[in-house]
């Protein structure tokens, strides 16, 4: 099985990194590729952002269909995720659905931690309209200016899971899911530490994407 | 990681069929197996049956708690599966939850085809617990008397393919789910035909399994 | 009429409690009787005894069905209710669906409230899985430990009334739900207190199952 | 215990069935009494005729309400019970909401059998308000001019069965609502048949009022 | 077109002030008049006034029905709009519905500013019964006393501007209610402060009115 | 107040038509444009051309926003405005929710009638993600082919017209939304047939863009 990952921002570390997070999750026979189109934004961090990600994306989606047997957009707001599934007959998987998909399996009632406050409207919103409201035990934040401020994954690493205990103890969630994307490859160790399942959503998206498996390839009609 | 999937009725060959298809859909690195406890009814058809079978169910998770990553519930009602959650600190994911988890991660609208009308209000019920009633287009069934009256695998794959059709033409469906375990490693060659994914609850479990990943193993305390 | 009410778990004291609170709710010419199975864990507080008192629970209900009008799962989990609906062709009624029942029809926000932070995360899930999550203020606790550390009734009658009165003032609850065990026989004195319904399980079952009468006895089919 | 049903139409033929009716639903201990304010419509089968019988009905509860435990607000629509609740301290019942909850709790999903097709609307509406949505199978009518034509109660029950069986047999109901008023006191001979519970709301209220005693009399304040 | 705004209490100055507030919304070809029935309470504060309010308000509206394109029911409860639409052929719009309406138009999340803790269980459950609990994000309040204790109106717009901030920052809200009818006229000012939208309802309740526009008039049948 | 409408799309004839509609609807003060982007698709059917037209609609309304009160998104399907509601300051309306937030004020149950059955997913999808699945009756259409085989109006009055009647009928609804954007401007005849309000989402989106009023302009920040 062939699966491609578009990355809808231009940082190539990023690209980099899902590749890297990807080729783990995946069957040895699968094989993996991460890309990003051409003139997107740098990082997606507003609806606006997302806007501007999508034409190329779906172009992206539409030049490599016929080569891939699954897409996978990778980035947790899942920009364009219709419009893509509409042009294309592969299957197309986003790893913000397939991160809250594999966050259901895993338990009854699940947090999202992400990076600042003002991305948690657009989350809530994100979740509500997948109809996963009453599945959403909080959204926690690991403060602002985190990215910024942070010298290092270990102080993240200690906030992240400050939140997530606190997520456990005092919201009733039983499962934690990775909104943070500079986080990716790091959820393996957190939930060692943690002992209930921690989401990662590349690796989600990969692994519902190897489920689904090949259907059909290309532009549609 | 090592993955047990406990079916949780005592007919041998649906055990071995279940951990054919978790062989098939797993890493190579991934240690499969499929067992079944000790004095459960042949086949789960009802509540009834469900709640003999978890006891046993549970006593077996237990005594393997240690000794395998993740526990798979390899039946499509989940029996059991808070009770098992609460005993082992081993992630447990139920074949009946990741099936649904993986269909709202492929689409946007599910249908569910199922053997006969005797399991519709079931499965509504478990799709409405879930809080996924309004992501299912609709609950469809390949006739009553169907196990007893095919003769072989071909005419249970057109009944299939028909309601499936049915459920992507008129109920507004973009993804169906296989209710149906003697179908169990058919998926592929269904969806192909469709066009659509089509869940393989199996396959589903052990890739969200593999999602997750080992966390802590062993009973609670 | 005759109601059987079945304790699923096995210790005497409760189940004379339970018989005693029900016989003072039923109408002098209902015959009623608790009983418990054989077999059963001393305590259901968790999924996991829920799980191991089921199978007996349904076999004393088939074994009684014949002889009883209405069958009363006396714990307020219903551990088993589908599986003995299924099974007997009587009305079959739970007491925690009862109570939750009783709630909407006495207001419009009920508050219930358990022993334990331990309990909140089932409760939780049983409200939101019946559907009435919406018509829920709040679930308080009493403190952890409560069971053990009281020295007699009285100053359980305190931390619940304190609980309770918070509920209506600070949650907006117009109505509350005994979903303490330890409680039955005593919602009318704390209702005469607190000014609002105040639901004992036990007795909304037994009105339950009288509104309903009898049907027809005895196995399925 | 004292529980006075008000009936807010003027029909005493109807006012004596409701109390007839309660009166054979209540424990030997209660007193039972149904009356009907001056100055109501005959009967309320409109929004408007809702309205205009509330004042009234609120005025009489407040009247009756030191000399009662509990009121009873004995019509399905549930008229101006927010704002008799509002006015006197007592418990206060409707016949619709006590109806849905019997049927809640009596099974999975309930079907409501209302008279004609022009209460359809209301009725969902009403189902809809409460949040019992996602629990209701169906709302079936017995057709156009029942009232008028029927020569007698025999072919009343005889359209009512064939609905109520199609409810259960076609939408999956598990159990029945009366909502048909002139059928008060037939619901035990109905279910016999029927064999699911068929939920009479006059015996509903009377027996959620019982289960949940007296708390205060009088006006508010 | 011809607008009626039926104040359903008797306040004189609250009439006059809504035909103000209606007249300057309103197109200059659109003729606007509000007008209080005899024989309704000062002021619709609960349950009870609203009964109390609504059977001389449905007279009015059927008086008027014939000489009016629609009726606005000029309280933020909407009293009798059901029965009110029943009665008349003209379209009837509420300024409780259509202040939700406004809100939900103009953004993902509102919040709603009543006057005080009293209010906040009816305005949450008026909510509840639209539908929309899941589109907001808050109901906040003015503090106790409010009324009386309000030396001018400046006051008011201090504690108005300071609660909808608290709204907008921790709540997330995106959009502000007006649920104060003595600050209709004034959400103008309010939302220059605040940067989002602040809907009043009369405000709402006109432009809606004048978007469905003349159907038929008089009343039905 | 200014108001600037952007249609998203190419075709001139239709951004003259929504001018018109809108000027029709707007108080004489205020002053209407509508407007399209360059580069868009002339069409938005689907999907992929709302993704395609939401860059260019985006930077358009950023380019205008100083010199305008409120932006209306002049499509259906509101493409992108989560993203221009973040980038500029200016109230952002979108007339498919604006159509939606009528039809909820002026009844209980909407239908929407769109043109062919290939937009239900997308109607039926776009209701659901704003919370309103249990406020709408039914989504009809108009038959497939109809914008090419209609010679004109007349036709397509006459069948929509039929459907509408339809969703009144059987369908329960009280109110019925245009979703045909080739229908701007007909809504008051199509209701006086009717008697029912008919949604004109332009007309809304105008109406609520003035009941919400100036607030700030510009971009943000």
């Amino acid at each position: 099985m062939r699966i491609l990952l578009i990355n809808p921002n231009s940082t190539a570390a990023m690209t980099a990194g899902i590749e890297k997070a990807a080729r783990a999750a995946a069957l040895p026979t699968t094989e993996v590729r991460a890309e990003h189109p051409e003139g997107v934004p740098p990082a997606v961090e507003c609806y606006a952002d997302e806007a501007l990600c999508i034409p190329p994306t779906l172009a992206l989606a539409e030049a490599r269909a016929a080569a891939w047997d699954a897409i996978v957009l990778a980035c947790h707001s899942d920009p364009g995720i219709d419009a893509v599934r509409e042009r294309i007959v592969n299957p197309v998987i986003g790893i913000g659905e397939a991160s809250y998909a594999a966050a259901i399996a895993a338990g009854r009632l699940f947090s999202l931690i992400t990076l600042t406050q003002r991305f948690v409207r657009r989350k809530r919103e994100q979740i509500r309209r997948l109809g996963l409201l009453d599945r959403c035990a909080s959204i926690r934040t690991l403060g602002a200016g985190v990215v910024e401020g942070f010298e290092g994954k270990e102080r993240l690493r200690d906030r992240f899971l400050a939140e997530a205990e606190a997520a456990v103890r005092q919201d009733g969630a039983d499962c934690v899911v990775l909104g943070c994307s500079g986080m990716v490859g790091i959820a393996e160790d957190l939930q060692a530490h943690l002992g209930v399942p921690v989401v990662d959503p590349v690796v989600a998206a990969v692994k519902l994407a190897e489920a689904i498996g090949p259907i059909r390839r290309g532009p549609r009609r």
